[in-house]
C-alpha cells in the first residue's frame, strides 16, 4: 500500500512491527484451512503499547479476525473501555461491505478503535473501501509498513489474489532436473535425482498450495502419495487436495490417513481443469506432473511460477523434464525471468540449486 | 605455500602485499604466451619499501622474472649496492636448478637479496627446492601471503600446474543450455541462447586457455572464428590455438588476421587429442565443440572443469546439450560438485547464470 494515498502521514512505531510481525504470524496458522478466503490476522495494542488481544480468521462463514480479536478483547475485564482509543494492526484492509459477516469497519468504528495498521490494501474490489470509511471516520490509518512485511503479507494471500485477478488458480510448476535437462534416466528411474534438502522443500511448498496435480502418467509410473510430509515422516497439519488429471487410466492414489482429498479429473486440458479446481475453491495449484504435464499448461500460458531443482549432475540421455512445446527454432523459445536462485546444501557435500522463475512479460534483449 | 613449513614466522608487510600485487599484475601481462612454461612476475623492494625493479618472465627460452628483475636493478645508479638487503617478491617459488637459464636462488643470493616473499611453492619437482636453499644461504623466506593473492598466483598457471601432475593438458569444457538441457532447437538454431554478458565471457575465457577445441561437426554447421574478441569486435592481444578434431569432413576455419593457428587433428580419441595438445606445450584446452565433443571427453574422464551458461528458457524440443554418456540407469549418473554459482545480468534484464563444476571425486550422498 502506498502510504503516499492515504491523508495521514503517520509512522508505524516499534510495538506496532511487533504487533504486525505476531498478526502474519497468526494469520499463517496452518490449521486454517487455505482456499477462497484470505488469511488474516489482527493485533489490538492499547494505548501504551500493550497486546490487548489477537484474532484471525479460520476460514469461510467464520468470525474475520478483526471481529475475532474484538470479541476476544471484549472478554477481558476493563472491557469495552479499553478498546477506546485502541490501535488495530491487520495484515489486510478492514472488508467495507457485508458478506455472511458484518463489515469490519463498522465493527472497529463500533469498538472507538482510533488508529489502525494495514499491511496490505485489499485487492477485491467487492470488500476494498476499507481506508476510506475509517479516515472519513476520523481514524488514523498507517499503511507505510517495512517492505518485508508488506511482501509477507502479501505473499500469504497470493493465491487468494491471483484469484481475483484472473478467475483461476495461481498455478506453481515445480520440476527436477539434471544439469542437461533430463527428469529420469533411460530406463525411467528418478528417485532421486535431487538430495533430501530438496525433498524437504517439495513437501513445505505442498503444505502452501491448496492442490497437488499430477497426470495419470505419473500416478501409474511413481505411485505418489502426493502427501506433504516432515523429514520425518509424519504429516504436515495441512494437506493439499490431491489430483490426478487425465483420460488414461490410473490406480487410485494411496490411500494414507491424514492425506489430503484425491480426486481424479478425466480430462487432458488445462483450462478445465483450473476452471473446475476454481469452482471447488481452489486458489493455488502445485503442478508436480511429468514433462508432458507441465508442458501442457506451459503451451496454454497457465504456468505463473516455475520451481527448479537443478542437481549438478549429467544423465547424457533419458526423460527430458519438458516435453515438446511446439517449438521448432530458436525465435520461438519460451523465456521466462529468473526472480530467485539459492542453493540447497546438503549434508555430504552435493549441492542443488533451486531457480524460481516467471514467464516473461516483455520479451528477452538479444 | 604453509607458511609452517618455513623456519620464519617472518610476517608480510604491507608495501609487500602491494607489491604482491604488482608482481601477479606483471605476470600475467597478455603479450607473454601461455603454454609450458610457469607465468611469473618479481618486484624488487628497498630496505625502505621502495620499489627498485620489476621484471617478468616472457615464456620458454627468455630470462626468468628474478633474472630480469635483478638486470633492470643493475641499470639503476647506485646498483649494485642498492640491491644488498633488499627484498624479492616473487608469485612462484625461485627455481633450484640450471635449465636454459641458471638457478635464481643463485642469482638472488650473489645479488645480496635478504629476503623472499613467496606467493606459491613450485609444484614442479624439477625446479623447486628453491626456499630450502634460500633458508640454507641465511635468507628470511615469507611465505604466509593473504589468501586471495595465494588463489590468485595459484590461478595464474593452474594449466601448467596440471600439466606437472597428470602429462596432459587442464580441459575446461564450456556449453551454453537452455534450462532444459538444450543447445540448440529443432531446426538447429543456436544462435543466441544466452545473452550478450554470457558470450562476452567466452571471448575472456578464450584468451586465457592456449587453445580452443571444436569437432568437425561444429566447424560445419557455425563456421566458427574461434578468436577471442572484445566486445567491439577487436581481438584480444593474446590468442588461443584454433583446434578442430574429428575424421568427418570439415572447412578450414575462418582466416582472420591475428587469430590464432588453425589446426585440425584428424581422430575422434580425446585422449590422442590431449597428447598431440601437450607435445606442442599445449596447457589448457577449452572445449567449445558441441554436444558429441562433450559427451566424449566427459565418458573419458577428460573434463576437469565444466562452465554452463544456463539460459532462463525452455525449447521443448531441439538437440540435448550433452551427448549419449552410456548411462541407462540413475545409478551411473555423472556427479558433478558445483563450486559457483553466478548470474549475468543484460542491460534488458535477461539474466542466464553461470555454473562452474568439476568431477565429484567422492560419490554424492543419496
Amino acid at each position: 500500500m502506498d502510504p503516499g494515498t492515504t491523508q495521514d502521514a503517520a509512522r508505524i512505531t516499534p510495538a506496532e512491527i511487533a504487533a504486525l510481525r505476531r498478526a502474519l504470524e497468526i494469520a499463517a496458522d496452518p490449521a486454517v484451512p487455505l482456499g477462497p478466503n484470505p488469511r488474516v490476522g489482527c493485533v489490538l495494542l492499547a494505548a501504551d503499547g500493550t497486546i490487548l488481544a489477537e484474532g484471525h480468521h479460520r476460514g469461510a462463514g467464520t468470525a474475520h479476525a478483526e471481529a475475532d480479536a474484538l470479541a476476544r478483547a471484549r472478554e477481558l475485564p476493563g472491557a469495552p473501555a479499553a478498546l477506546r482509543g485502541a490501535t488495530a494492526v491487520v495484515t489486510l484492509e478492514p472488508c467495507d461491505h457485508t458478506g455472511r459477516t458484518a463489515p469490519c469497519t463498522q465493527a472497529l468504528l463500533e469498538a472507538g478503535i482510533a488508529r489502525v495498521v494495514i499491511a496490505r490494501r485489499d485487492p477485491n474490489p467487492q470488500a476494498a473501501g476499507g481506508i476510506d470509511r475509517l479516515h472519513a471516520a476520523g481514524v488514523e490509518v498507517v499503511g507505510d509498513v517495512p517492505a518485508e512485511l508488506a511482501a509477507t503479507a502479501a505473499a500469504l494471500n497470493r493465491g487468494w489474489e491471483h484469484g481475483l485477478v484472473h478467475a483461476r488458480p495461481l498455478v506453481t510448476a515445480k520440476t527436477a532436473l539434471t544439469l542437461d535437462g533430463r527428469a529420469a534416466a533411460a530406463d525411467g528411474t528418478s528417485r532421486w535425482i535431487t538430495g533430501p534438502a530438496a525433498r524437504e522443500e517439495v513437501h513445505r511448498l505442498r503444505t502452501t498450495c491448496d492442490a497437488v496435480l499430477v497426470g495419470t502418467g505419473t500416478a501409474r509410473s511413481d505411485r505418489p502419495t502426493l502427501t506433504a510430509r516432515r523429514p520425518d515422516g509424519t504429516l504436515h497439519p495441512r494437506q493439499p487436495l490431491r489430483v490426478v488429471m487425465g483420460t488414461s487410466e490410473a490406480p487410485d492414489l494411496p490411500a494414507v490417513d491424514g492425506a489430503g482429498e484425491a480426486l481424479h479429473l478425466p480430462t487432458r486440458d488445462p483450462s478445465a481443469v483450473l476452471a473446475t479446481l476454481f469452482d471447488r475453491g481452489i486458489r493455488h495449484v502445485l503442478l508436480e506432473g511429468g514433462p508432458t504435464l507441465a508442458a501442457a499448461f506451459l503451451r496454454a500460458g497457465l504456468v505463473d511460477e516455475l520451481i527448479v531443482h537443478l542437481a549438478p549432475t549429467l544423465l547424457g540421455a533419458g526423460r527430458p523434464g519438458v516435453a515438446d512445446l511446439g517449438i521448432t527454432t530458436l525465435a520461438q523459445r519460451l523465456d521466462l525471468e529468473l526472480t530467485d536462485v539459492a542453493s540447497l546444501p546438503t549434508p555430504g557435500g552435493a549441492r542443488d540449486l533451486r531457480l524460481t522463475l516467471r514467464p516473461r512479460t516483455t520479451p528477452a534483449p538479444a
